[in-house]
């Protein structure tokens, strides 16, 4: 069927991020064919794509990624990870899941849309970019950001990210908590353990502060997000010597948060929680996204009505897991949702996707369009 | 002066630990001629000299090393640290201080006391080691196991670890604190920061319990010691990742603590409170020494009046600093005190001690053997 092949010849294209290794091409002349404009957007060492059908609003949006994550140890997979090997119902490789196959069914659902209803409402867009599972630095948010300038706006975005958990369908993603990152330093006086009196151990005088951060309740969360939480990844002090006491202290941290904080906020209550305990420190804050949240709308109700069209599921509205560009386009405005096929190999060696779950998702991918551009 | 040329000798035997370089040769045939039976036990990597003059109790024993620290950027020093050079008025070299030149004060006042009076009462050893500024498993401990084994006891002990601080005979060691460490890994369960129900964070579940130690009041000293401290050293968690949930928490911390209290007590003490924050946990203990004090007796009385005949300053007793080969020596039942020159240099570039004040320790040791053997 359509869409597998094209997943396939995607995941022929071993584009580990930040390559594109010629998907974006491939897409790119399928688009073209259909009358899209086709801009390619190059940063630094990332390929993005954006192609627009039609100039008038409302602006649906299509958005993705070509770049895989590394195939780790490849002789532990079952089939080649650029074979694209088609068994017993599965298409195998290196982003089948996350999210060649995504990006196959929406050019396929376009293909039939364009095909029906050529002179459909408003326009058809797609944002593709290729660094999507890197530092995400010159991908979306720079196409954003461009598109910003020029006021060109996207009304309804659909992210092609592995949203179902078992089966396709069973979880529509309708956000994302914040992510906030912290690096901090909590400055001592070095000494030797047995004149304590001449030393300021950092550990000792950072402990009541972090341990009032580990207890503190930010919020209870809402009807969409669950309360936010705070994490300390990785701390530090000390030179390895047993009978010295550090002078410094590194503790990294990092919150995800509910729309009912933002990240100002959980900036100033943190800082404020050192002041108190009159630390020495230095801090290096890394907002990587804030929350958004698309919990009403034509757009969800499109994507849900489709959805139970396609398989008579009745989707769960989440906002759990990591990051996904996501959070650079709702900031604009747009509604945004994540709709794609079910999750349980991504990142993983032996990553696969239901065959037919390409074709349901190609299915609800046009009758989400034919819902809001008919 | 005879003291300061042999202190010379001995500084020109380059002797970094665990190498005596000779010195325990120099200084055996100087004991020789003086009727000293001498008795070298080597332990593996360390060379020790026991030496004895009299078969008689009391036994008055001079407790020392022949081994040096590392002399680090060799560049900075202002004289060659193994050239011995002699100017304006001090002697310059690795070990002038710590602790060649209390060595050779030993040896000199031994040969003026023992050309007053060859038919001294009880006896005169020398207990050299050349592992002590090193791990401490091949010297002075094992000598006095060996001692030990065989019924051979010392009475009086004066090591010639530098005391001093501002001026020679300003300070007597009078013992010191005991020194316990504990490396410590709390287990928790590695995971996901988006996902920490999934997790247990081994730094949140331990914060409380180091909270908890660092904030303990162990005991309030006694007129001898200050009061027990405990500092962490060294803390880690974290792969480095910050999108990771740590699996374990290392941490390492040393107890200093008076004669109020044992080791088995704090070691106790400790894992209740870590049992009492339901911590998954291992832990190593090292006992690096239990405290020992010898605050009244005749070898103390002795080493005041000598001092204060000497120098006409009234000594400080202290108990501060670091661990001493003294910990080995008292546990048997001796009197051990610390008399040495000024600490100033000790284990830095350009250490050095003054030449005078060679002179006035060999003349309280003169004074301390007069007081206790005739
Ligand atoms: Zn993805
Ligand atoms: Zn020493």
């Amino acid at each position: 069927m359509d869409t597998v092949a094209l997943a396939a010849e995607l995941i022929q294209r071993p584009s580990i991020t930040p390559n594109d290794a010629g998907c974006q091409e491939l897409i790119g002349q399928r688009l073209a064919k259909l009358g899209f404009t086709l801009e390619t957007m190059v940063f630094e060492d990332t390929t993005n794509l954006w192609a627009r059908r039609g100039t008038e609003g409302p602006v649906f949006c299509f958005a993705g990624h070509t770049d895989v994550v590394p195939v780790g140890n490849e002789d532990a997979w079952e089939f080649p990870p650029f074979a694209a090997v088609r068994h017993n119902g599965y298409l195998h490789g290196r982003g089948a899941a996350d999210m060649k196959g995504s990006l196959a069914a929406m050019v396929v659902a376009v293909e039939r849309f364009v095909a029906h209803y050529p002179d459909h409402q408003g326009s058809i867009a797609f944002l593709i970019t290729s660094d999507e599972e890197g530092p995400f630095i010159n991908g979306t948010t720079r196409v954003i950001d461009t598109l910003e300038a020029r006021q060109e706006k996207i009304t309804w975005c659909v992210v092609g990210e592995p949203s179902s958990t078992s089966q396709f369908g069973d979880v529509i993603k309708i956000g994302r908590r914040g992510s906030l990152s912290g690096d901090l330093a909590i400055l001592g006086v070095q000494g030797h353990v047995a004149y304590p009196h001449l030393a300021a151990n950092p550990v000792h005088l950072g402990m009541p502060a972090l341990t009032e951060l580990v207890n503190t309740e930010w919020d209870q969360g809402n009807a969409s997000f669950p309360p936010t939480t705070f994490q300390i990844s990785n701390i530090h002090a000390g030179t390895g010597a047993t009978n010295v006491i550090p002078g410094e202290l590194y503790v990294q941290f990092n919150l995800r948060f509910s729309s009912e904080l933002t990240s100002t906020q959980l900036i100033e209550r943190i800082e404020r929680v050192f002041t108190e305990h009159q630390l020495d420190y230095k801090i290096r804050w890394t907002l990587n996204g804030e929350p958004f949240l698309t919990d009403s709308g034509e757009l969800l109700s499109a994507a849900i009505a489709a959805v139970q069209e396609t398989t008579g599921i009745e989707p769960e509205l989440s906002t759990s897991g990591g990051t996904s560009d996501g959070r650079f386009i709702a900031p604009t405005g747009a509604q945004v949702i994540e709709l794609g096929p079910v999750n349980a190999t991504i990142h993983k060696v032996n990553e696969c996707v239901r065959e037919a779950d390409l074709d349901a998702l190609t299915l609800a991918y046009v009758k989400i369009l034919e819902k809001l551009l008919c």
